[in-house]
């Protein structure tokens, strides 16, 4: 039986790197450290499949050595922003090795935050978590996404849900007042050749953040396509941004057997099953 | 400034339902139950840009409204298999609503072995577990993709590595013994129309586990392609299969320092970094 | 063979609440929200070995009754802190039922910060957990711990561990530089019988946060006890405390066979193996 | 203020290790092996007092230490079982070190099975995880308790829960015929200085099981007794057995909207929250 591989990719996951910038400043800053910490997700395609087909392992440049690399790379780049190291992974690989074709790096960041009035001590924050992916073929200009994952959001008020289709199926009543909550991920596609990836990312959290909170929600599929073109509106750098949106349902408990009324003030959290919604917006 | 949105798709995911078959057979066996158990996520593409842009949700079958007719089928059909439960679902939505284009399923399974000697008694089984993905677009037929995911295995020999690149990054020596590890998933795409998936499911993964067995592997991904082939030789009812086997590291524990020997005994067993190897086989 | 049940305990774990706080003011706070979410495990001891040993149900308060009375109480308790929470479900199931003898509250609670400038749009924060512990024995007064889980710190230089103990299977180095990280849980007992709760963590977590700051650090075995004792001197209503310290490792990268010199700036971060330090301070 | 450490503990946690038995025996079998993974957390009790509140580690075995013998000793032992490699840890450590008063070693076990036809590849089995726990005090015979983890099974009928307890907070109905599910732990103590491990474990777990499927369950306590006395009964090397039995709830699917009757045949599958329900039986 003849076979024949169409695809195949492989690299090194979860290279997990801490770097303390140690900047020597004049006093009294002298050593004011700065700690970023990543996790970084190489992987390679091009010519690799005489190892798949015939055993031949001389052009597989081991995931071991993917990793030595990434530690490397981590000593000569300040890692300023996820999406700026993504791309000088990507480029090393293709600049180091003729045989490479493409490279797709994905990176995790866990932000550190300064606790207050210290020069070395940190606090991880946990409240969003920044990402970057960054896929570099060879020939071609890297294409870069910013991102996030883990924002965890919730409107009290001001969301409904009513007039919804209507079918046999159907037992949710309309609601005028419940709470919206969602456990976002955000994926920023930059347009831009180069782009101040940090002062992009703040814009877009800002502009998100702000639209969440500023409308009467009739749908998570109408906050999430507000909040969408908030994002393109605050940064001219993005020309598409994709915005999934878990409904983490808060339902209203049942008081009712219980002689209480409930006024919209005591919820059942729940993790699963949950609804889920997802779009990607672009700038015309 | 203008924007539209480019792609959507919404759903419920992680419904999970267990579901008791009771054959009402004569007697002895006039209730041998058996026990199934699935997580579904649904997603429907369609007409639904309405909700997204002008908060207009009457196209919109609530995501409650999912639940509730997975809770349904799941009383109507027998749930024989997870592929063909997943076309079932996929079929009623676009059925039932005109306005839906494409339905995706993924199903997840939770297997229940019979505890020995019993009716209606039974065990989680974990080594393994059996996934389905339906992609189904309207006037076309439906893409059918069985797989499995945590099927974590080992060789503790006949497994090396050796003569890959060399260059400046490279530290790891060749060995020609060590022990390979991975958690395998699985993906195989169906080429026929119709197809008994619970004997595909049976015979594939027998030839993927006996090939994994029966040869000296020279890398991940050698023993990936081999496995590969063995599946659709196994089954001439899929055309395509993916692997993908991340290197789960058992890394020989260095007893040197302490006067022992260890004669590939003794390991270090890591989570990550880990090597990722994937890719995807067909049919020619 | 003659047996008997030396203890038992049940009730439910993990009920999931969320409360808005819909405080009704002038104008212009008219409707200010506060958002608390909890998970609280209740568990009861008493007269219930009957069920274990005879089937016989009469005196077993259903788990799913346990589940009712803490959302009544969530209507009934404003939830100002985790700690008066617990002590209410406490009290409140001795006081309702005669032949419960011990009530054991834990309670988990996911902080949700204000969205700047919103009356009713809430992030979640992740950086800290807080937590209770209420135990109530009938006829004594409640045993309460407050405390907190997954507060993530590190110092990136003013520690060092040197000087420990040499023998034949010590192989790792002397330092007087490294990053100490740790997760850290504590828990506190109150020895006063009312405090006022949120203020006393307010306090010793700000005490921690600042000791753990301001020494060069012998060995996470040091900065824990100086930690506790800065807590216990801030807040006089506390008696005792436990700190538990994981060594979360960033172990120094070795780039010397790359011909780059790591002056403490690159390191691999990993979660396992990982130090284990806990101690249990009284004040004396 | 003075403070006093009333307790302290330290040690290396997730100890991971693998080892490759490789007995070299006459063929045809000359070279089948066997492979044993464990993770083990060793703890510490003893004259460490002056770290915390001196700074002076000169006692301090360092927990990178701990883990280097950790490996040491797997290489000298052959880890039939994990109640034996955790004695013979906490024997190491009392004897080597004249300052360790206590030594806790918790154990938990990846199984791997054989596959089919194999002298040397495995799969990772998940249906139970084996753990054990020994405490070895100066001067005390060590205690020894066997247990498992994660062991989840079901029974689809045979299984009811009547006549509880009645008042204003219950809302649950009577049912003679439900699903009872649960992910149960056990622990068991032994009573005798010496015992086969390997074999008492194996006859607890048959007995535990048989008993699971034999009744008709009153309630999951009555179940969990007699589960409990069939496994005292079973193995006369143990004294006392702790069984916890969470209650992972199977609900019956509410299908009276949509004109069917649900005959005890779909469930919605929660896990939380969940009905905990824990007891110890010990042999009088």
């Amino acid at each position: 039986m003849a076979t024949r591989v169409s695809h195949n990719a492989y690299g090194k996951h979860r290279v997990r790197i801490s770097k303390v910038r140690r900047p020597r400043q004049a006093p009294p800053n002298a050593e004011r450290h700065e700690l970023v910490e990543v996790a970084v997700d190489v992987e390679l395609q091009g010519d690799f499949e005489a190892a798949f087909t015939h055993g031949d392992n001389r052009q597989v440049i081991a995931t071991d050595t993917c990793k030595n690399t990434l530690y490397v790379l981590a000593k000569d780049h300040p890692i300023d922003s996820v999406e700026s190291f993504g791309r000088a992974v990507a480029e090393h690989f293709l600049g180091r090795y003729a045989h490479v074709e493409q490279v797709d790096v994905r990176l995790v960041e866990q932000v550190w935050d300064r606790l207050a009035g210290s020069d070395h001590s940190f606090v991880a924050a946990q409240k969003m978590t920044p990402t970057a992916a960054v896929t570099h073929r060879r020939g071609e200009s890297p294409a870069v996404v910013g991102g996030l994952e883990r924002l965890t959001i919730a409107k009290t008020t001001e969301s409904g849900f009513v007039d919804f289709h209507r079918d046999e199926f159907r037992t949710l009543a309309d609601t005028t007042d419940r709470i919206l909550a969602t456990e976002m991920t955000a994926a920023w596609r930059y347009s831009a050749a180069e782009a101040d990836y940090a002062a992009a990312r703040e814009s877009i959290v800002a502009a998100l953040l702000e639209r969440f909170t500023d409308h009467y929600s009739h749908s998570v599929q109408e906050t999430l396509y507000l909040m969408a073109g908030a994002a393109l509106a605050a940064c001219a750098d993005i020309g598409q941004i994709t915005l999934t949106m878990p409904n983490k349902h808060h339902l209203l408990a049942n008081l009712a057997p219980f002689d209480r009324e409930n006024e919209n003030e005591v919820f059942v959290v729940t993790d699963e099953p949950f609804g889920y919604i997802t779009a990607t917006v672009d700038r015309e």
